[in-house]
C-alpha cells in the first residue's frame, strides 16, 4: 500500500484516483486549481483537497496527471517527493513515467485492469515501485525506455486520433448525402474487432488491397474536397504499395 | 418464404446462405466454378450444387455474391429471374442491389442481424421483396438510391480499409522499436467504442486537436519513411482546420 499525492483533476486523475483507491491505496492529497473538480474528486477516494502546490504532503510518491504543457511546471515545484507524470510524450529531468496507454472522456468509465500501463524512471527503486503500483491497478504492465514511449506516443495518434480523423470523414460524407452514420457503425466495430485477433496487414480489405483500380478512380471522381483527395490516394497508394 | 438461388461461394455468399436458411428461406441451388467451396456450402444448406450458370432453376430470384469484377458477366448470364448484387460499388443495369455493409473475412463469424443491409431495385415490387428478405436475416435494413450506395461504400472506404490502414502504420511502429502491438489494442477497441454513442468529430483527442504544435512537430521528426510523414502532416492538418 502506498501513500500518494495526486496532481490534477481532469479525465486521467479521475480513472487514477479511483482505480488506486479501489486496489487500497492511500490517496493523502488530491491538488489542482479547478475546485470543483478537485473537492469533488477528493472526496470520492477519501482525500484532502488543496490548490496550493507549496502545501502538498509528505507521501511515498506524487502522479501528476495534468495537460501535457504544465508538468514541467508542476513536477519542478515539488522538491520532496518522487514525482511521476502520466503523459505519452512529455520527457522531464527526474520525472518518472506512468503512462496509461487509453483515451479517456469525461462520462465514459472504463475498466482500468484492462488498460495497459507504461512504466518509467531512472531510479530503479522507484521504478520497482511504480510497476508494483501499475500491478495492482492493471493487468498489462510494460517497462519502456524513453525512446520506446516516444514512439509508443506516435504510434497510438496513427491507432485513435488518425483513426477517428478516418470515422469523422465518413460521417461527413454519409451527412452530406442524408444517410445515417448508424450504417457504418457495426463496420466500425468489426475493423476494430477484427486485429484484436488478427494482424493488421492480413485483415486488410477493400479496391485498393485487391488493386481495384477502376474504383479507386470513381472514388477519387465522387470526392470533391481536395483534402480528401489528398487523403484517398495517400492512403490508397500506401496500400497499393504493401507485400 | 423465398426460394431463392445463390451465386457465388465466398466470405458473402456463406454469411448470407446460411443466415437466409436459418430465417426459413429455401436455398434451392448454390451455384460457383469453385466446387470445394461451393458444394460444402451447398450441403450446409441443403441446396443443390450447380457450377454451370447454364443450368440455373426457376426461383423467386437470384442473389448474386461473386467479386464485383464478375458481376456484370453473371447478371447477364441470367435471364430467367430477377437478380440482386450484393456489392457496395458495382451498379449493373436490370440489377438490384442487396448490400451487407460490413467486411466478412473466413473463418470469422459474425451477428448478421446487426448487420446493416442497404436495398435498392428499378423493380419496386422486387424492391419491396428485397427490403422483406433482408428483414427476416438483419434488424437494420435501409432502402437508399443508387448515389447515396456510391458515397456509402467510399465511406466505408475510410471508415474500414484506411482506418485498418492506421492500425497497419501503429504496428509497424511498434515493431521498429521492438514494441508489442498488444499495448495498442485496448485503444483501439475504445476508440471505436467511443464513436457508438458520440459524434467522432467531437470524441477527438490528441495533438492535433489540441494544437499542440511541439509534440507535431516531435512526431514528425520521429518518422523516417517519407509516406508517413505525408500521412501525418496531411491527417493533421485536417484535424488543426476543424471547427
Amino acid at each position: 500500500m502506498q501513500k500518494i499525492v495526486l496532481i490534477g483533476s481532469g479525465n486521467v486523475a479521475h480513472h487514477l484516483a479511483q482505480a488506486l483507491y479501489d486496489a487500497g491505496h492511500q490517496i493523502l492529497q488530491v491538488i489542482s486549481k479547478n475546485k470543483a473538480n478537485a473537492s469533488a474528486l477528493a472526496q470520492k477516494v477519501n482525500a484532502d483537497f488543496e490548490s496550493d502546490l507549496g502545501k502538498i504532503k509528505r507521501a511515498d510518491f506524487a502522479i501528476v496527471a495534468v495537460n501535457d504543457d504544465a508538468i514541467a511546471e508542476v513536477a519542478s515545484k515539488i522538491k520532496k517527493l518522487p514525482v511521476a507524470h502520466t503523459s505519452g510524450s512529455v520527457s522531464v529531468e527526474n520525472t518518472a513515467v506512468f503512462y496509461p496507454v487509453q483515451t479517456f472522456s469525461k462520462g465514459i468509465s472504463l475498466e482500468l485492469k484492462e488498460v495497459p500501463f507504461c512504466v518509467s524512471s531512472q531510479d530503479k527503486a522507484f521504478e520497482k515501485t511504480l510497476i508494483q503500483v501499475a500491478k495492482s491497478i492493471s493487468n498489462k504492465v510494460f517497462k519502456i525506455k524513453e525512446k520506446q514511449r516516444k514512439v509508443l506516443h506516435l504510434a497510438a495518434v496513427f491507432a485513435c486520433n488518425f483513426t477517428n480523423q478516418m470515422y469523422t470523414i465518413a460521417e461527413q460524407l454519409l451527412v452530406e448525402s442524408a444517410l445515417d452514420f448508424e450504417i457504418l457503425k457495426p463496420l466500425i466495430a468489426e475493423t476494430a474487432n477484427k486485429i484484436q485477433a488478427n494482424d493488421p496487414q492480413n485483415a486488410q480489405t477493400g479496391p485498393a488491397k485487391r488493386k481495384d483500380l477502376q474504383t479507386i478512380t470513381n472514388h477519387i471522381a465522387l470526392l470533391e474536397d481536395k483534402d480528401l483527395i489528398d487523403v484517398y490516394k495517400l492512403i490508397s497508394n500506401q496500400i497499393l504499395k504493401q507485400e
